[in-house]
């Protein structure tokens, strides 16, 4: 018959689902090794099993909007489809963040109860989660060593290899570095968004500078705390108008991403108002909450660590709370994204656009 | 001294937010009336006042996103902007439905210790809830009543009034469909998004047709089942094909939303991966879910007082779980918005539309 | 090697979690059949696995509590397990509802990329699914049938024998009815719990009609009112007071739970704050709990559908959003405890315990 | 008329909630300031005001608690009702963790349109936050200064007053303490505890070590590892082995509970299935789910901070992101308990207790 054809032919829920192999895969070493299992292993084995399985669909969607973007030039409806891709990301860490309460159903003495059969496993072994890391743009000399050895001591030569392959592909990060330095409009014609947003920069600071002495709503302690919140372009805006600095920032780990590209996401977070920036801000703000929602799941996986063994070291060989929490601290991808906020002025003192600009991030047509 | 050196006076968390007014408008009845105040009666005010709180912040989104639809042109920029406060209405529905979990670790008989004396207090009392209903576009005539009376008889002339004006005024139902019925292109020199939609439609049915009729894999009852479920021109497709059968179901209440908004809603959903498209596809979406999330508190909140008072009549007169599920039932807002997937079809079947609609629908610049 | 020694072998977190089987297990329609593969199948598949895992998990826990209570004397250490698995249960429950959140990141157009290839698949086909709900008591004569046949005729001839097994053998509701229908102290001596309850109760109703009808705060109407949400001996109390009235009742299909588990769960649920009794009453609000998040759990995933394919068939050949609805009404299983609320009276009302039962109520020791 | 009539008097849904005065209080300063109002400032107003309103609850919540746990003898009518209360703090404690998303659907530039006019109002300025943290124990000597000075500065005389009684007070984290301190069975008869504990630790630490040292199945580097993860009574086990040096720990500030305090809360963890211990051990879980709970919210505060002002600083002069961090390390209050995790050993090795005392933990009848 021809393939066509086939398309239809009957399936069951059963097959479709694969859930003979799926559910014939809990394996708990208590029902081997002792007279009696351990009730609460299946949970074990199950919670780590679901996660497992939402990390293959975070692989999923992140391979997918890494492809859409690695392109020379990212067509427009890829970002509408790589913002829905990824909030759905933010959807499912939601989820694996909530799953830690049910491992929390487990107290500490359930778990002494097969605990012994797992050594030497742990999460650190799981591959999937490092693919996610390595997706997202986690750099090898950012990674805090586990027992002081490599991340990937604990995989096979297969899995390291491609591991590794990952990292020296383009990464998120790196797409879309590469695609916000390709912003349009930052410099065009006569307009120069940077000239004109420390103008602006400048006139908001002497003028509030100058009131704020003036006012007399304020003490002078309280007028000393005003200018401190206040900042300077000496201090907080510093980087941002100077390539030189940026690039020292860079060198001594303070910053990732380039000048470029952050002078365009700078642009963006200004200028989200325009129509057709529209999308890509929401881009940049969902890129914010993948790295919130992992770091939060990095710190609640800590607490629940703490909480299950206490100071004992993990089945792994380390102190897993301690090593989780710097994670939590350490591995953040998109941070430079957060830091744009250093850098906003309010509405009220931003540049007007050129109207030739306003005008092609209009769209084309009006409702 | 000048207004603008107010703007430099200083401000206390305190004052700011009011605080020793709102800290100071629990006042539990049983501390007045009784030897011994009931525990949770404080409880049971601060939940409400939380849930009026927001209604309060969601009224003031849902108000704000009416006055930007209501124009005779929506502004390109109020789309992302109205995007932006429906999904934060969303979180915080999200939020109230939460709430209700809070309220059910009150158990039924702590409740006993003071429900005598909110008689008749009830729920449906909640001049906002009330406000929030018309404001998102529930009519007078599709409301329940409640025991047998309008649902403002408990409410003083003023509020009545200003309900009533709610209701005379344009709601986001009406704006968000006068918006719909002025979507361009459906109908856009020689090209009919109707009639091309028609033809897709007949094509598909008729080769889908023929090879389930045709194919080896299924048995002739497989085959009927499957027939059953592609559907046909003749049952679910019809009403939007034909104006003077919508206009019939409208007549029965069947469908609410006009004629011409639900053909560019269709139009929406089938080509909201055209960019410009995304937003408003967006924002159709948004407004199922706030209309999802009503829905399903109306549900929790029906669950919660069955759990409360199983059967017993409510303080405000009616069987409560009765009339809450009802209105979970019957009083959805957007519920045509739901319906356009019934009218879908594969996007492999979609005809494409004409290059001269597509640049309209394309961004100004390239990335 | 002694068996002993086996303990000490080493696991890897990959085959100890089964993984390649687990990972391995995801098998799209679409990639095999279309030259490309629609991207959302993963979701659609992994999704539905994510559920069969935690219904393994939910499966697990619900037949250990019923062999823990399926005992003629439940052990007293038993009842804290249970309820901590229940409430385990409850965690879980929990997340699949948060779970639908994700599917609906898939949109109905998404979805039809690969539809078509599903039929005659349907949810309506988990087994699991339909385990859960027979181990906690839904009966088959409760069902709501499904195109008119029963629910099981999408099994194969073992998993229809396993079901029917389960349906015949003691399920939850059944074990916790009989234990209930054992707790002591209803009679006890010369105490008589149901008549101490009745004569409370006229004293009360006696009490608050006087009081209401002689207040000078309330209108004629009014009073008429608050004496309806009073209540009488004659309406809501009324059943419980009268073996023969139940039994009616029971006969109707109006209650399930037998007249002494009745009785015994109002003496539970009116003296919950006697030390002894306090977890009895945790366990039955926790199967409320159980009861509430399945019922959600249908409601919510009726929307998903609705939302989905609007008023398509389903996959299976039913109208997938109405069946869901209507489970979601009737398929309560332990109805009757939420409707002891209606029987409570407030602890000012409560008549006191013998001091010989208070005795026995309460602890050996003290803190 | 008396005033027993009066609890008849009629009450009204909005007179009873406040409610002119509840949605009175929200004064946006950009309304008064600017000719246009910041829309979002409502949104900020509400939020920190729906903070209050459930700050509120949890010190009416947890002052119960401290009542009855303040008592020379507990209650044992008052565990239950205590864990109740103190679970419904952790489920409020969830809605505040929730809350964050809400806020975080202000984005950095929305409030910048307002954020200049509340210098240097600031959460730190939150008297009720305070409260709680006194009331749960955290310690003027433990807090992490801000800005170099004392945590009360920014209260008048009252507050510092009200705040500084409550920590010279008996807080939650003293009052369980004493509680703890009082368990019987420590030491009864000829049985003393922590002697059969030793004693079981000795001999399950020489049984492992010699199946770890003697198995063929893992390589002495292997070995080595798993020997350090069972530890040893020099390391992990010594502290709770001895008093001494246990009081040592106590001075350097690394633990803070008494010793008699942690032996009891040992005892009662490893021998919670004694229907008896259930609810003390419930008990020690929810403080441990109010502290994990609490240090999330820091953390996600911190995050949310982080998002919205980047490395600004905040109006209440300080670096918000890195103090609100910084609190989330080090402002634990329960501690102590999630480190008895430490200390347990598998259900396996636990010693029996002698059958006088399992009399006295078992309940006096049988279901």
């Amino acid at each position: 018959m021809s393939d066509e054809s086939k398309k239809y032919a009957t399936v069951h829920y059963n097959n479709y689902l694969g859930l003979d192999q799926l559910l014939g895969s809990q394996k708990p070493k208590s029902a081997e090794l002792d007279v009696e299992p351990a009730h609460d292993e299946m949970l074990f084995i199950i919670v780590h099993q679901a996660y497992e399985l939402w990390f293959k669909q975070i692989i999923h969607e992140v391979e997918s909007v890494v492809g859409l973007f690695r392109q020379k030039k990212v067509h427009p409806r890829s970002i509408g489809v790589s913002i829905a891709r990824l909030e759905r990301v933010v959807e499912i860490q939601k989820l694996l963040i909530s799953q830690i309460r049910i491992m929390e159903t487990m107290t500490p003495l359930d778990f002494l109860d097969f605990r012994n059969y797992l050594f030497p496993a742990s999460g650190f072994q799981s591959y999937q989660f490092r693919m996610i890391e390595n997706l997202l743009g986690l750099e090898d000399e950012h990674r805090i060593t586990y027992n002081g050895e490599p991340y990937d001591v604990v995989f096979d030569k297969k899995k390291k290899k491609s591991l590794k392959d990952v990292v020296n592909a383009t990464s998120l990060f790196e797409a879309v570095e590469d695609w916000l330095e390709r912003t349009p409009f930052i410099e065009f014609g006569d307009y120069d968004f940077l000239d004109a947003y420390k103008k602006a920069l400048d006139r908001m600071l002497k003028k509030e500078q100058k009131a704020i002495t003036e006012t007399d709503y304020l003490t002078d302690q309280e007028k000393e705390m005003r200018l401190k919140m206040l900042g300077g372009t000496d201090t907080y805006f510093h980087a941002v108008l100077n390539k030189e600095a940026h690039i020292e920032r860079q060198k001594a780990g303070e910053v990732r991403l380039s000048y470029e590209a952050t002078i365009a996401a700078l642009f963006i977070n200004l200028y989200r108002d325009e129509p057709i920036l529209h999308l890509p801000f929401k881009l940049l703000v969902t890129l914010i909450e993948i790295d919130e929602a992992l770091t939060t799941w990095r710190y609640r996986h800590a607490q629940m660590v703490m909480r299950m063994i206490g100071n004992k070291i993990g089945t792994g060989g380390s102190s897993g709370h301690g090593y989780l929490n710097k994670t939590a601290e350490k591995h953040h991808i998109f941070k430079d994204l957060h830091g744009i906020s250093t850098l906003l002025i309010p509405r009220s003192e931003l540049p007007e656009l050129p109207q030739v600009i306003k005008d092609q991030l209009d769209f084309n047509f009006k409702h």
